[in-house]
């Protein structure tokens, strides 16, 4: 399967070695020839961790809250893997990397596993990537898995779909941006989690939040396959008070999840998608090929042209490809 | 072609019949059956428009920019089609539809169309169908199409990416926010618009852009089909200040585009990237049709159970679909 070199890092990674995981992590991050193989050669030791999203708009304090989190499952002495995210996108933040030096508490603890990813311009690949590192932290042994990022667009919704639990930060800050936006919040949110909550307009916030994830519960847009209102918790993750009250939460999502059958069915489904989005991803490799310079391009070029628009281009371009799905349908 | 009742529909829309325009925008923003007809009938008379975009945080002032630029290009009896787009995405501002109350100053104006669009589910489809609304303008005769869309995501980026000249519309306040999102902004913008410009913390806000922008100018991320340096104004739409000198950098933008022969080319880039992101839909489409029942259920099936890793189910199918670019290669 895998060249011998990677066949030795991956049984010295599944052997417990961190830095022949750190080194799989990178290929996976680069996207390397290898990582077909690694992926096969983990995949049937992928599945033990229980991943735990945390995502809010910057300066929300979702590193800190991260670490303290950290910090209560080494003292339960349960293993950790780290991913923070940073998509780097344009009216985001993206000192993700920066907020790391705070995690050196653990540095030199070898139950904690920590690693910061950045998109190097391709903001689809990023969701697969980390989705592949979660895979081999969960093949290593790592029972949690923690990703932290700055919550902001499509790319970091998709991150948060590889969570079991998301929970949402907030703070008072917050308030005005979020006003608008709660519909997708409670899309993306198991629990939520307002930080900084000695500030003025917590309450507030706290009120609203509370509010809208009720609405949001009687709502038809609420997932049915678990009874599940979305809590609303207070934090002050700098001085540690709060936390314990979040992983609590996120047990108690994680075994109401479990009871009802939801957390094996959404893996399931989660499965599916990753394989549709790859699927994809190829076709996309494959078309840039032929429109470049195969049976494409003179369609193509006609469309660039301007003679021919796309929407009759794409009718016959999916013909050559063999792929009309039904006779007659429109492109 | 289309249907007799969509004919003639496109034929009032061409002779300039607001109703009629109207209605095939809102097939278009539906995405129904006729769209491909529509499209292909207006093709011939879509390439007149120029095309501006105005994006930037929630907040920002951006209906009100657009809004004083219509009354400028009226006022010199230009015709002016605006598209508001909301993406409605979690973390952003979606109160496009409210601003344009305050755009009820050109609603008698025959010379004005205003159309507000929201995603209703599918971010993937809005850029495309953006971009079909401002063909069916430029086809219905408008000599400019503003585009304005609350900038915070992928989304917001494709769609700022139909624009010929894109302008980014900051205020004092969204100083902290942009810190870090520097190097996405000069991707994103042709012109930069300090708005609230009377507010404190306008000077500093200037003066790291134009930084920013020099910065950006002298480096190898800069454009190289045209010699721009990213101009950086300031404003107070709201009391018509600055609005004269950004039209006058927008068409400065625009004569540098059209001397460079830069517009052309890129509007066949453009162009060639429509054509391949319509195939990628009708992939992504016959995808879910034979993933959910025809030769790839079984490989879907096994992954979903995970028996089988998506990369071996991926190379499996695309052998299934013919669509294997180079035997060998990796999924």
């Amino acid at each position: 399967m895998a060249d011998p070199k990677t066949e030795s890092l991956i049984e010295r990674m599944l052997a417990g070695d961190r830095l022949a995981l750190a080194r799989l992590i990178t290929q996976v991050e680069n996207r390397t020839d290898a990582v077909p193989a690694i992926m096969r050669a983990v995949y049937p030791r992928a599945h033990g961790a229980y991943v735990a999203g945390v995502t809010g708009p910057p300066g929300a304090g979702k590193s800190t809250v991260v670490d303290r989190l950290t910090a209560l499952l080494r003292a339960e002495d349960q293993t950790v893997g780290v991913v923070a995210v940073d998509p780097s996108s344009p009216f985001t933040g993206g000192a993700v990397l920066g907020d790391r030096i705070r995690m050196q508490a653990h540095a030199l603890d070898a139950g904690v596993f920590i690693r910061s990813m950045a998109t190097r311009g391709s903001l689809g690949g990023l969701a697969r990537a980390t989705g592949d590192v979660i895979k081999l932290l969960a093949a290593a042994g790592y029972a949690w898995v923690l990703i932290e990022t700055v919550g902001v667009g499509q790319t970091e919704l998709d991150i948060m779909k590889l969570a079991d639990t998301t929970v949402v930060v907030l703070v008072p800050e917050s308030g005005d941006a979020i006003q608008t936006m709660k519909a997708g919040l409670m899309e993306a949110a198991d629990v939520f989690l307002v930080n900084k909550a000695d500030r003025p307009g917590a309450p507030a916030l706290m009120a609203e939040l509370k509010f809208a994830a009720h609405l949001h519960y009687t709502s038809a847009a609420s997932p049915k396959d678990i009874d599940w209102e979305i809590p609303v918790l207070s934090a002050e993750a700098q001085n540690n008070v709060g936390v314990k009250e979040l992983l609590a939460e996120i047990r108690r999502h994680r075994a109401t999840l479990e009871a009802a059958g939801a957390l094996a069915a959404r893996r399931r489904a989660r499965r599916g998608e990753e394989l549709k989005s790859l699927l994809l991803d190829e076709f996309r490799a494959a078309l840039e090929t032929r429109l470049a310079s195969g049976e494409l391009a003179q369609a193509c070029q006609e469309v660039m042209d301007g003679h021919l628009d796309p929407y009759s281009a794409a009718r016959e371009a999916l013909a050559l490809l063999g792929l009309r799905a039904r006779p007659g349908a429109q492109p």
